[in-house]
């Protein structure tokens, strides 16, 4: 059992390096010897928990998405008006400091890896547009999304909206920061959500 | 002069060489020797015209900026009721044929290129931010636009919507085709002009 752990957390450890190695060098760095080194493992001992750099990849851009789940779990978990939950949820799904930015910019690199590589890929990976898919639904449950909305289209549009502001706070960060995210957001919330849902909240 | 036209051509012919290899391999495919081949030159012959790789690559994306520019500059003379005027150029941003998905490709694969090469990123390269104000300006000067919006949310909201349409389109080409395009696009643009604006257009 012991070995198993160990192998596990080892696996963990290199894909940790992996990420410190892409945000730093982006992509093209993201060699097997780069990727040894900052993992303090010899180019041998890293075969034998990754055998190939594609399984390596594939495991760190999985460790991206575990750990902004575990962060949005947390926020579906805490007790608070339906609408800040929300807002709250979107606005984890976006490069609001420096730990996200790098887990969007290990997410950039990647996609434009597979892309080039000319690898199967899935456009759903991230999970970003079936978590938006249910937000807007449990808002329409609740009764908080304009009626006169087409539910369909406006789910579209907050999922392009979200990719698109995240697309902007990485690659014109200082314009696009953290007000003016939070900002353009809440804004786009309000529009397509009942004076109520916000108002009664305060 | 002649030399002086030929040697231009030739860079054009050269650039538009290194989009075809961009296009069907990624950014991993445009070395210098497989752009050479394209271009059916000698390496020699191609260091004539472009002394480094990343000049090559500068210019290529003038080229895909320069397209679009055009083909936006003609929608503008064409004499159209404004609201289509900007809803058609907008769509003409969006990769909605074959065509503009190679050039969103090659957007994509640049942007990720020089993210990864640590080379000064300029963000507003692409002019859509500028091109997204002044659309928005004019139906304002207009008075198109609701006028109970606010201008500037309206605007970091249409540029985020655009370019996470375009991401969208390109990552998910299947599901986001040209109707779904032009029914969002139009959908966003109806939410916030008067009814008038397009009901009268009709």
């Amino acid at each position: 059992m012991t070995k198993i752990v160990d192998h596990d957390q080892r696996r963990l450890l290199i894909a940790e390096a992996t990420l410190r190695i892409i945000r730093q060098m982006g992509m093209k760095g993201a060699t097997v010897r780069n990727i040894a080194q900052e993992s303090g493992l010899s180019l041998g001992a890293l075969r034998h928990y990754f055998s190939t750099q594609d399984e390596l990849l594939n495991f760190s851009m999985r460790l991206v998405k575990e750990r902004a789940t575990v962060r949005i779990n947390e926020l579906v978990s805490i007790d608070m008006p339906l609408f800040q939950k929300v807002l709250r949820i979107l606005l984890e799904l976006l490069p609001t400091d420096d730990n996200k930015l790098a887990e969007m910019e290990v997410w950039f690199a990647f996609t434009a890896h597979y892309r080039s590589s000319g690898t199967t890929y899935d456009a759903q990976h991230d999970g970003v547009q079936d978590l938006v898919e249910r937000l807007l639904h449990s808002l329409k449950e609740s009764g908080l999304l304009r009626p006169e909305l087409d539910y369909t289209l406006e789910t579209e549009r907050l999922y392009a909206f979200i990719d698109g502001i995240a697309l902007h706070a990485l690659l014109d960060t200082k314009r696009v920061d953290y007000e003016r995210i939070v900002n353009v957001v809440t804004y786009h919330m309000k529009s397509i959500c009942t004076e109520e849902s916000f108002l009664l909240e305060r």
